[in-house]
């Protein structure tokens, strides 16, 4: 039975440690027994669940949006982060691509100028074309095929003891929740990310050029997720320093390692606190290289 | 079968519109499908849910709250809504009553005044305590006796048809959280409402003087559903005109009439515009007293 769970995953103590979590979790009368209301689990996604290098990729989707505002009105050249954008200030792509919370927000604000007006139902269709038309250089794939695969299969391990999973990421929510559904299996209503203020105007939402609420980075984790759960989560899993507080407000937490230079990419810019951190708090740390069979879908 | 489905509901128009739109929404391949993704079913609380006279149940425990603050402070009772509290103002309250956007706002920062630096869990047990130790003075009973048991079975049908069920509420989000799981049997996170921002701060959220995003009534409830779920509600189920919005996109609209003065309440203020509109676009009108056989729970 437990071998047709988690079949990407290698018979490691990391493993293990997941299993007897989230089997415990489901055991009433066990002590590690989590009722079912609280069985929550949230995600990080660029490099927790699909590759985020050379950068995350919603970022060339966004740079190749803003460009083309600069080339309809020049005069946005003169602003931020239009200016950093156009003359490929490497210094401000290395922040974004660290998702340092005051990059990302120069961002969101030039995001807010370049699709204020527009309907979801047109920002959808821009995602789909894009993710449609282009692909990851190195592996030569579209980018959808570059999810782990072992996570999915800790989703479907995780919902089969009736957790609720969620994504919570510092990227977009509304480009997230276009391939939550065909990609991670997941109801788009289970992801939680930073997001546009939208105003219903005459049976419409119109997207406006505010920010709702705070960044879903470091701390802005856990108040996303209560805000959208009224909860914490009691399972979290990410990679990267801006995930330390979801994690440590969890039960149980996982870290992933990118240490795989061969399959993946072997990596810690980012992680610099967390991996120690995970050490001190008995985090399950997974290795890609290690405990992981596979890292993508069959075939890819 | 059919017979177990709505017990509470008279074999009337209503019902068999109700049973005929779910029915149609879950069969593949009629004119009615809606696919699983789409099956948002969107509820307003206060007068759809449970008895909102003679004022929402979370006002009476707001003033409260908001009293003590000016006995603790009196130099707030200069500034609104302390004063218009204070001084009892009978239009500022029936304003609140009717759930006026503007007299919502002024008692959400005055609300946001009374609990800043709280956590949630010590709000949480505020209305614990509260819904614990009062009770509605007409029925005699906890307020948390007087949710409509026909809205109830109308939870049970659509979940039985793979419906996912939310309330959202121009009423406090997290006074909701504490009664959906025990009194509704919805998870928390399916209570959309107004609600504060929280800061996460050493491991604990800490509630700030502020209202995240704006007040779920009018365009408000579609713009937070939509933030919420990705999507517009395919049905949605409300009886005021701070409702129209969310009824006007969605496939189907229930509007409940309260026009039953012996079991419940008879009155149409704040329904003026709702109730010539729901004939206009065809909404299916429920009338309390000739399509509910019974409107609470058995023994209340």
């Amino acid at each position: 039975m437990m071998g047709s769970v988690l079949g990407s995953w290698v018979e490691s103590p990391a493993k293990r440690a997941i299993v007897d979590f989230v089997s415990a979790s489901s055991r009433e009368g066990s002590s590690g027994f989590v009722p079912v209301a609280e069985r929550i689990a949230a995600f990080d996604n660029d490099g927790t669940l699909w590759v985020e290098r050379p950068a995350p990729v919603q970022i060339p989707f966004l740079l190749q949006k803003l460009i083309g505002r600069v080339e309809l009105d020049p005069s946005l050249a003169e602003i931020e982060p239009y200016r950093s954008i156009i003359n490929r200030d490497d210094a401000f792509f290395r922040a974004v691509a660290d998702q340092e919370p005051e990059a990302v927000l120069s961002m969101l604000n030039g995001i807010g100028l370049a699709w204020e007006g527009t309907t979801p139902s047109e920002y959808e269709s821009e995602v789909e074309t894009y993710l449609a038309s282009n692909h990851d250089e190195r592996f030569g794939r579209p980018y959808t095929d570059l999810v782990y695969q072992p996570m999915l299969e800790l989703f479907d391990f995780l919902r089969a003891n009736d957790w609720r999973v969620f994504v919570c990421s510092g990227g977009g929510r509304d480009f997230m929740r276009v391939i939550a559904e065909g990609t991670w299996g997941l109801l788009r209503e289970n992801v939680i990310g930073s997001a546009p203020e939208f105003e219903y105007r005459e049976g419409q939402l119109v997207r406006q050029n505010t920010v709702r609420g705070n960044v879903a980075l470091g701390p802005g984790k856990p108040e996303h997720i209560f805000a959208r759960t009224g909860r914490l989560p009691a399972f979290s899993a990410g990679n990267a320093d801006v995930d330390i507080e979801m994690l440590e407000v969890a039960r149980f937490g996982l870290v992933i390692v990118h240490d795989d230079a061969e399959r993946e990419y072997d990596y810690t810019d980012g992680a610099e606190r967390i991996l120690p951190l995970a050490e001190d708090l008995a985090w399950t740390l997974v290795s890609m290289k290690n405990d992981w069979n596979a890292v993508f879908k069959e075939g890819i």
